[in-house]
């Protein structure tokens, strides 16, 4: 009898036959595809081990997709290097949702050429492959690997690739050098192989054919502009069909969405070449949206007794010196100008210059504003507001529509209060800022608190600590969900943000709330208290919808476009049945027109239906129509987005609905 | 008997005996001080020339003014010499409404100085000492000078000396060289004399005892930061003390309604050090008064069909490469941020970088929003507004205030119509520019033609000369008085400004209009006409506020700081007259504040007339008081800001009065 030996297996001791595999234990369960051992995953393939801990990872697991679709990325780059013999490998690892694979190739991949390896991947999945894992000597590895100077260069600086990897992908790691042989499973010979850390799945049958090619695209070698372009083709591997086509749903029901594809289409913004990446423009339809965003947004904190202050957009650097932002921050930050500098006739300075920035943030200004004259305690908690206008350096790379920008506009707030304050201050703030997003239409939320990044930031672990603490306990006592952020904090302060999750189920950070007892430090903040003592304030800093521009990019794929009424560019078109019923329609919106509704009359020589359809695909909340009938009654028929219509209604009604939907804020 | 010569004096032909002085011909007129002489003015004790036109020149002309300072700053000059016999002196031209005279000295001048020159000055001016111009050589020139090194240094350089004056005060011209002696008329003794082009009065008496020294400054030699730091005094001088006075209170009325001092006193916006010249803040007060002016112009600009856009401030330099401004405004603008730039690792550019720019001006940017879709002539005129927030490199001794600042926010809208249309456009711009300044509380306007700079323009000739010709026909349409400004227009094309008196009679340049037919070339703007062909628009450049800071500067100084309710920070200020009542003013301002007026109650621990004091420190329009007898009969009293009362008025009259002055924006 063979030697047994004792282990913990999906949290419970068994005895197994030494020498079993991950394989034969789990045979059972068909959707085991890999297993985790003493944290690591490993193939099914190895042998189970005395006295470690294992556990069975499912295919659905985030564990078991990201092994999917790592391993689909290597039937891929099978498939590239039958139809391309010389592609040359590059990386290839699992990202979210799928995979990508680069390759050293002539020509660029064409939509055709994806079309052809999706059927040549599926004929390999059909066949079983097997993935085998081979540990080998890296002289072994380099004979191996002889005919792929990529993987060679992997191996010259694996420390690099390392850092250079994403995900499971490090074909290199600090251990064993391992390769991963794609083996024919009838006739045993290896038809393709790759130097790659895996795991994968045992075989290629569990792929099925629920994968798919999404698009190729040139990409650096190890991401860097000064390495060689390659060619990257990225795809997509779920367990079952059912999911590859919801998944793909979801792509093309975001596709639909994308504001940067209904900003064009509505004319509500662009983004010009000619300013530079990441600086929109407001068309005039866009221009409306904003304005009532912001309108509404002003009424609010208005009455929530915010008050409004302006300040510049640059700043002499001594500020952020001040601030700590050019300590922490500068790498975020638009390079400086130099001005009002003299020199004498020699090019000797006589006067030194001054460097000024665009401002990042607007807390140092409003800091200041604190600072230009004493405080009493009797003015706390001071609530400064500002629709301030920030420049970030962001990479080129990252820049995307709106949602990720070189200059934003904040609608960003200061709070000063005293510590007996603070709780309640955090809570008041965190349930209008909750309050004034749901009225944008957006209602379904949970709470991130970052937390100290221990190599990056200033002041006290104990006041940290403290300001954490309270954030916490405001969070928690919202009832909300509340995930921790660890290390996410900026350098002054711990936050809470605020998780929205839109219409198809995407997760947007929306406001923050930031505890600040540094800048108040910095800046030497001083109130009278009541007792006649001067005191620190206690800072809140606050941006609701974030940026505006971030916030309508969201509310954009949010409705699709199709907005509120109150947010709509156009909230009522008239279209007349017929030319005879122009003056009719008119009259209908020059009455709406005189109720603050922003109508139009469609009278241009389009024939009815076309007019129809315009007003469809302008998403135009309220389509009034008129012909014989309704002018005979001194009526309109409404037709809403959905296509469904309410006929015969009078014009005073009408008017009175229209302008109630408005002020209501109706979706 | 004598040769007679004839000439023209005062329009008229004359025969006058050869010889005869200017101060005999006008001897019967005491209030000609100057006169002259084919154009160039001259002393009256030169000889008249045959065939020669003269004119008499009276002290209270522009011309008489400026010789009566010039004279007075010589006796200011000698008066200092006599004082500080070290002093050297530097120039000493007359300015707007005064004079002022450079000096070298040990140590500056005290206000105490001023009041021992003033005294000195006036025993000089009583003696009538005579001003006595003599014609010398450069070396008798040299001699005299020999201790001025100062003016021995203009004329080693007389061609820059030209360039660096001011006024009349270039001492050595392109003709002759004169020296003015200050002559003891009893002993006929030079007592002190000056390097100097004149013309002079003919003696001290005319200065009489109108003048006064008012501050002295430090200054650099001929203006310039690499030369030696000079003291100056400055000073005024009047035909009449009673001039003198108005003058003196017109200063401290204006120094009275300063907005910088009023907008610290006001806690309405300072201008912190830490941000750099010509960069405000608004404090919450302050950001009162301008969102309460931009909510109205925004209102009103909706009314008037404006469209409202939004644009970065920062943009690619290529784009104002375009419109020219790198061209032709590059000096006032800020120097480029670097930025994009890739460089490997030897440090080569690998992809280069990009000039980024702070936007001086926002019309390139609203071009692109036109030009970012085809337009057809159904759309015109069409009417882009925006704040736009814009920076200029101001040198930063120009910047003053709100009033000449770096950073600006105009109310800036850019009209795109048809030739057809530009006439009626500019009509309808201009009424609604006028009108909503007139809601601000301007009323007293004048207009002014800025015509091209024959230096400084882009664009054809004829194109520039119907543009004006336009311009000028609406401006004179208006019925309103128009000013020639030759050579004042912006490179892109003329304008019309409306200049408008303030309260004491001030001018500031508020709105302008302005045509432009080149940008839109420069940017290929076109629409399509009705008959299908491709046409450029013209392009109208509007700013009404001018900058809204500047505009809060002069509405600032315009009401001394009492500005009308619906301008007002704080509209209301309820004040008990005693403890008891606090309950009933705070029910009264809750009543206010829910008909969104802002009203506050002073419930303060100071005494009564404190409060009182107070309100009306503050400015505050409607201070409302209330005691034992308004709270029975449910009434308030009105305080306002004139000190009148208006008691027993029932609480709701009382609203409604409020509500009604605050909505029909009285003043």
């Amino acid at each position: 009898m063979s030697e047994q030996i004792t282990l913990t297996i999906d949290g419970e001791t068994h005895e197994v036959t030494a020498g079993t595999t991950g394989a034969e234990q789990f045979r059972d369960r068909k959707d085991v595809v890999v297993m985790r051992v003493d944290g690591a995953l490993q193939d099914l393939s190895r042998h189970l081990v005395a006295g470690s801990t294992v556990e069975p990872v499912t295919i659905d697991s985030e564990d078991g997709l990201n092994v999917l679709r790592h391993s689909t990325a290597h039937v891929m780059a099978q498939a590239v290097q039958e139809l391309r013999p010389d592609a040359k490998l590059g990386i290839g690892p699992y990202i979210k949702d799928g995979f990508y694979f680069d390759f050293d190739v002539e020509d660029p991949f064409t939509p055709e050429d994806l079309k052809t390896l999706e059927k040549m991947m599926l004929k390999i999945v059909n066949k079983s492959q097997l993935f085998s894992r081979r540990v080998v000597t890296e002289s072994e590895a380099r004979e191996a690997m002889a005919d792929e100077p990529y993987k060679l260069k992997l191996m010259d600086k694996a420390d690099e690739a390392d850092e250079a990897g994403e995900g499971v992908n490090v074909e290199v790691g600090a251990g064993e050098i391992t390769i991963y042989d794609n083996v024919d499973r009838k006739t045993g010979e290896t038809v393709w192989c790759d130097l790659c850390r895996g795991p994968h799945l045992p075989n290629t049958k569990l792929i099925s054919n629920a994968f798919a090619l999404t698009r190729s695209a040139a990409a650096y070698w190890l991401g860097s502009e000064n390495n060689k372009q390659l060619q990257r083709i990225y795809g997509t591997a779920w367990p079952t069909k059912a999911e590859l086509k919801a998944y793909q749903d979801r792509i093309a029901e975001a596709e639909r969405r994308d504001h940067r594809k209904l900003g064009a289409e509505l004319d509500l913004f662009s983004f010009p070449d000619e300013l530079g990446s990441g600086l929109p423009v407001f068309h005039p339809k866009g221009g409306v949206i904003r304005k009532a965003m912001e309108d509404y947004s002003r009424q609010r904190h208005t009455e929530a007794g915010y008050e409004f202050v302006y300040t510049p957009h640059i700043t002499k650097g001594h500020l952020y010196e001040v601030s700590g932002h050019l300590d922490w921050y500068r790498d975020g930050m638009f390079p400086a100008m130099h001005i009002d500098e003299t020199r004498d006739e020699s090019g000797a300075i006589v006067k030194p210059g001054q460097d000024y920035y665009l401002k990042p943030m607007n807390c140092p200004m409003h800091n200041l504003i604190f600072g230009s004259r004493g405080r009493s305690y009797r003015e706390l908690p001071l609530r400064l507001f500002e629709f301030g206008q920030v420049y970030r350096y962001e990479k080129s790379g990252v820049v995307h529509g709106l949602t990720r920008v070189r200059g934003m506009t904040q609608d960003d707030a200061h709070i000063y209060c005293t510590r007996d304050q603070m709780k309640d201050e955090l809570t008041t703030t965190l349930n209008f800022v909750l309050g004034l997003l749901k009225d944008y239409g957006l209602d379904d939320f949970y709470l991130e608190l970052s937390t100290k990044n221990p190599d990056k930031y200033v002041g006290a672990d104990e006041v940290w600590d403290e300001a954490t603490r309270t954030l916490a306990e405001v969070a928690e006592a919202s009832g909300l969900e509340l995930v921790p952020d660890p290390g996410g904090a900026a350098f002054y302060g711990p936050k809470i943000s605020v998780q929205a999750r839109d219409a198809i189920g995407r997760t947007w950070q929306m406001s923050t709330i930031q505890l600040d007892f540094n800048l108040p430090e910095r800046f030497e903040l001083e109130f009278q208290a009541a007792d006649g003592s001067r005191q620190r304030p206690v800072m809140i800093h606050r941006a609701l919808f974030g940026s505006i521009e971030r916030f309508l990019g969201v509310l954009t794929e949010h409705y699709a476009g199709a907005f509120p009424a109150w947010l709509s560019p156009v909230q009522v078109r008239a279209i007349p049945v017929a030319d005879a019923f122009d003056d009719y329609v008119w009259g209908v919106v020059e009455k709406l027109r005189a109720r603050g509704i922003r109508a139009e009359a469609d009278l241009s020589s389009d024939r009815f239906p076309k007019k129809i359809r315009n007003a469809s695909k302008d998403k135009v909340p309220f389509t009034l129509i008129a012909g014989g009938e309704d002018a005979e009654a001194g009526a309109v028929s409404f037709r809403f987005r959905d296509g469904s219509q309410d006929n015969g209604i009078a014009i005073d009604e009408a008017i009175e609905r229209i302008v109630e939907a408005v002020e209501n804020r109706e979706a």
